[in-house]
Formats: structure tokens, sequence, C-alpha cells
């Protein structure tokens, strides 16, 4: 008899040492996919009337609903600071699991937005299902194609990720950050008219090529701040406005990979509790960029509390924060970038930040303990 | 020269060794002030028009939007499940800090619902004036009489739990529970004509004295369990639907004053992250209640995951629940109660166990470090 001798798997990880590391560097690739062919650049305009997203789709629509778990619920939380920034138009994030057992308010004036990597995950389907019985329109973020939420909604822009087969989900997130900006994008052009600046569309047009070069810098300086916090017990992860979810989303990774009990906080919230952690032993890794405005000089203020508990900070700032590095004990710097970009870039340090410490601690970084890639059970 | 040798604040202990010990006693009186003079018994009807709380000021409100920190924040959130499955009317929280530098939109159709215990948290008064700049109608919740949120909001519902000394707030939080239950019996009454049944104004009436009892009852029961969880240096608490932001509080109390690194979680988001924390030296804290519905089945099976990965369990279940007893190292009875009132049941227990586990570890309960007792700068 023949035996293979390689595991399929192996032979697809391209050589990287997990998948999880192979699909952080896919994101350039993944953003790239995402964007093809739904950006007319004669026109510095966004297209996704061939999925059907059209005036006639959007009629009458006066909120949204975005429904969803774990990571692809942090890219709802972005969504809605976009969303109610860019179009003035309110929107409620909810938890799928929480979502489906009460009774939410919502109508035919409603869209609502499922987001699934897998497009089978059992309680947004749930919720999916019970939006439909209440009359809202329907709209879905998936990464599968053909997938029951893709099949089941009115509306499907599909995350060109790849086949994302590492539990902890990241180039996934990403696109689905990146198809909330151009469907913000879109929006604004269908409902007022406006397009986006010239410099915007370019800047969206070159993220790509700025992410991969961010991606290959930041890599070895995360590595050696891994080294040196790998064994923390405990870490706070803080942020504002849009940084806020990207904190969620960093704990969580975190979390997921290397078992260290990470939270994530809205920084002007540290005062209201989570400030009692904070002591010598406990790193706090606070995000911040001067393309969120006045939010900026209040992350700094929080950034200084957490300094003078004696609290070990590593920061994540867009260049030429000075103030930040000052007081940081690690300093990541960030490209500038438009508002809108700041989740996908400062997603990446802190998903590679995991994936550095979960491999320090000897975690199985592509099947942590307990969990599963998609949650087709409630 | 005639020195005093005692000091005021021990004195005002009343025979407790801590404040917050005294307050979380004091919350059956707290809970009967604040229903004084708010109850019509013979016409089964809440009354809040002397507080101007009426058809006219309530006239072509159509949303809330809560805003709050901390303890408080949980409070709104309580209010969210009530005020959405009773009234039909959608219900936006937000974290002041958050909500004060973004564009949040809200207009002369949305009542503003500031919650503050001493009534100078200064972003939930920044919160406070933005609203009013956008043309929403103002409500707040206010412990403190004549306080700056209070003078500046149209509507003020007054919380009568007395002075709070301790940091971490106990009777503030469950006086707030109870504010929004009476404000959601009333506006059932005054905007569909609909009246409670007699019973359950009974057991509202009846709430204290249950109360009561109930906290003498499960405080050596609480205090037993905490000589064997005292050393714990992680832990999870789970609830869906109203207990989710209970399971947020209860984690909130034992961070605060207690410095274990606690997390409140919707139990239905376990799968999709924090399930990998689960192991032998990691409890976690469930709350489920029959008076749910189906999502306290839901929240049996969350229980098992936790209890197949060798994760010990302490569960808080309305009487008679044998399932959550089987599986549960420590398992403590709330009484049986109306769904509005379970909240207020099942945050007592988790006040005293942080308060009994703090005090183990030797720490200062009434002062935790780096914490003030309310925030009035940003």
């Amino acid at each position: 008899p023949y035996h293979v001798t390689w595991d399929i798997a192996s032979a697809e990880k391209g050589g990287f040492d997990h998948f999880m590391l192979k699909e952080i560097y896919e994101q350039p690739e993944a953003i790239k996919n995402t964007m093809l062919g739904r950006i007319d650049l004669d026109k510095n305009q966004i297209d996704f009337s061939q999925e059907g997203l059209d005036q006639k789709f959007l009629e009458g629509i006066q909120r949204f609903y975005i429904v969803a778990c774990g990571t692809s619920y942090h890219a709802g939380l972005v969504a809605k600071y976009l969303i109610e920034r860019e179009l003035g138009l309110p929107v409620e994030v909810d938890i799928a699991s929480e979502f489906r057992y009460r009774n939410p308010i919502l109508d035919e004036k409603t869209l609502f937005i499922g987001i699934s990597q897998s497009g089978e995950t059992a309680d947004t389907l749930a919720s999916l299902r019970l939006a439909k019985e209440k009359g809202a329109k329907t709209l879905s973020i998936c990464n599968v194609v053909g997938s029951t939420i893709a099949r089941e909604t009115e509306v499907v822009l599909y995350t060109k990720a790849g086949p994302e087969i590492s539990v902890a989900s990241t180039k996934a997130f990403s696109t689905q950050v990146l198809t909330f900006v151009l469907f913000t994008f879109y929006l604004k052009q269908l409902l007022f008219g406006e397009n986006e600046k010239k410099q915007k569309i370019e800047a969206l047009i070159k993220l790509p090529s700025q992410l991969k070069i961010f991606i290959e810098k930041v890599h070895s300086k995360v590595k050696t701040l891994a080294q040196k916090w790998y064994q923390a017990q405990n870490a706070l992860y803080l942020g504002r406005n849009i940084l806020y979810p990207i904190a969620l989303e960093g704990a969580l990774k975190l979390k997921e990979i290397s078992y260290i009990h990470a939270e994530g906080y809205a920084a002007g919230e540290m005062k209201h509790g989570p400030i009692a952690l904070i002591e010598e032993k406990v790193p706090t890794v606070i995000l911040a960029a001067k393309e969120t405005g006045i939010v900026y000089e209040k992350t700094l203020s929080n950034a200084e509390e957490v300094r003078s508990r004696r609290g070990p900070i590593i920061s994540l700032v867009t260049e030429g924060a000075k103030e930040f590095q000052k007081i940081s004990d690690e300093y990541i710097e960030v490209p500038l970038t438009f508002y809108e970009f700041l989740p996908i870039f400062y997603v990446v340090p802190l998903q590679l930040l995991a994936y550095e410490i979960a491999t320090l601690r000897g975690c199985d970084v592509d099947k942590p303990r307990n969990l599963a890639k998609s949650v087709t059970v409630e």
C-alpha cells in the first residue's frame, strides 16, 4: 500500500509555522481581493450594485441592526462608529445569542446586517430568521460563498479573504471591517450624492501595499516585545471611539490563543473599576490615534493614569506621537492614515502580539483548547 | 486641648466592619424608601406625576437613550431589557465617555436618561449637555438631591438610597434598578393604559422584607463559599438576558475591591472566546432563572460546557433548579420572583461574595486602590 507521509494541512501553510501567521500575512491580499471590482477609480466611487445593494433596496431604511458573535461582533462595533459618523443613521449592534432570545425591536424600516465568516454561525442564523419574521430587510457579510446565512439574506457582501483555517479569526475580521468601510462610502454616494475625496480613494487603493510593508516591519518589533511580556497573567486593552472595538478584539485574540486573561475596555471607563487591577505586573495595551480628534488627548490622560499607578504600558499610536513615547514601556508606531482605515492598521500588531505570545507559551495556536472554528450549534 | 479619639466614619458604620457591608444590608430599606409615595395600592398603579413625568412630558417620545458609567451603566443595561420587553420601545445604552465624544444620533423624539449616584459624574454630565443641545428631552436618576445632573434635567427620579460612602456601589445600584422597574410599570399605564397584575404589585411591596430575609440567609452561605475560592486569580461571570448585566456587575464588584481579574460575559458568547480560559483553577459564576424562559435552558447548556472543561461552577439559580445543583461546585438559591425583580435578588449575593473575598484577601474594602467614589473629572 501507498503511504502519504505529509499531511495536507502543513503543506498548505506555505512556509509559515501556523495557519494563523499565514493568515495574518495574507491580509493585504485578502483586502485587495475584497476591493476588487468594487471601486470605480475614474469616478472616485464604490459600487455594490451588482450585489443588489441599490437605491431601491435601501428605500425607507431608517436604521441598521447589526448582529454577530465573537470577532464578527467587534467588526459590527467598528461599523457603528463608521456608519453613525458618516451617514448620521442610527446603528444598534447586538450579540446574536442575546438578540435571538429577547424581543428585539425592528421592522421594515430596519436593515438587519448579520456578520459571519462561515455563514453558518447558529445564533447569527437564528437572529437573521427572527429579523425576517419581523419584516426587516436583510443583508449579510460572509466569507463562505453559498453558506446558509448568505443564501437566506436578500443581499450578501462577500469578504474575499479566502479560506480561514486558524480558529482565531484574523483576515476575516479585517476584510469585514473593509467591507463596512466600502459600504459606508457607497451609501454616502447613494443616499446623499456625496463622493469621497480623491485622496481617500487613493489611500484605499494603496491600503494593501501599505499594510504589507507595515506587517513586515511591525512583526520584528512585536517579536521582541513578546519576549518581554509573554509571562504576564493578566492584561488590559484600552481604546476609545473606533479603536475601542479594536481593544476588545486585541484582548479576545490574546485570550483565545494564549489563555492569558486579557480584557478590553473603553479607556474612559477605566476609572470606574478596571483601574483597580493596575499594578507592576499587569501590562496595559493602549491604542490611540491623532486621527480620532479630541479623543486622542483623552486617551493620553488615561495612559498617564495607568502610568501613575506604575502599570506598564504598551502603546500603539500613529506616527509622531512623542507624548505617548515618553510614558510607554513599549511603543509601536502605526502609519498615518484616514480615520476609516485605523481599525485595519491597529488590529495587525495585536494579532501578531497574541500569536507571538501564544507561541512562546507553547500553546497550540491554530487549535486553541476548548474552541471550535465555527460555532454551528448553540 | 481636647482630643477626639474616635473618628466619625467608624462611628457611622453602625456595628458593621465596613461601609460596604452596611450598605449591602441597607438595601431593603433603600428600596422601601425609593418606593415610598410612588405606589397607589388601591389602583395597582405607580405614580411619578409629582416628579413631572406625565403624558405631556412623554408626548412624541419614540426611543430612549440611556447614558452612564460603571455600575450605573449596568443599571442602564438592565433597563434596556425591561423597557424593550414591556414597552416595545427601542432603548440604546452607551458608556458616557464614548457617547460624549462621538456624534450620537438623538433628537426631540428621544428621551435621554442619565444615571449617576452622585449626580456629578463628569462624563455623564457632559453627555447630558450634549443631548440637550441636540434637542432631546432629558431625565435623570440620581441619588444626591440637588446635584448638578439632577438640576440640569427636566425630570429627576431620585433613588432614595441615603448616603453611599463605600467606593463600590451597592444600594445605589439596586435602587436604580428598582426605579427603572417602577418607571416601566408607570409608562405601561400611561402609554398603553395597562396596569400590572395585583400579584406583581403585591410582590413589589413585599420585596424589601423578602430581600431582607434573603440577605441574612445568603450571607452565611456566601461566607463559607468565599473561604474556598478567595485565592482565585481569575473568574468568569456568565448570564443571559436580564441577568447578563448582573454578570457584568458581579464581575466589576469583585474586580474593584478584591483585585481579582473577573470578567462578565453574555453566556452565549462564551464559545466565541472566553471558554479558552476555563480550567480547574478558574471559577465561573453562572446566573440563571426559570423566570427568563427558554434562556434558562440555554444557560444550563453553557454551564455544562464549562463543566466538561473541568471548570468549577458557582451557580445562582432560583429555587428548585435541580439540574444546576447537580453540575455545580457551589449552589446559591435565590427566591422565586417575577422577571422584573430578578436583578435585585441576584446582585446581592454577588456583592456579598466580592465583599467576603476582598476581606479574606486583606483588601481595603471601602477604599480600593486607585479608585475614587465619584469621578467628577474626566
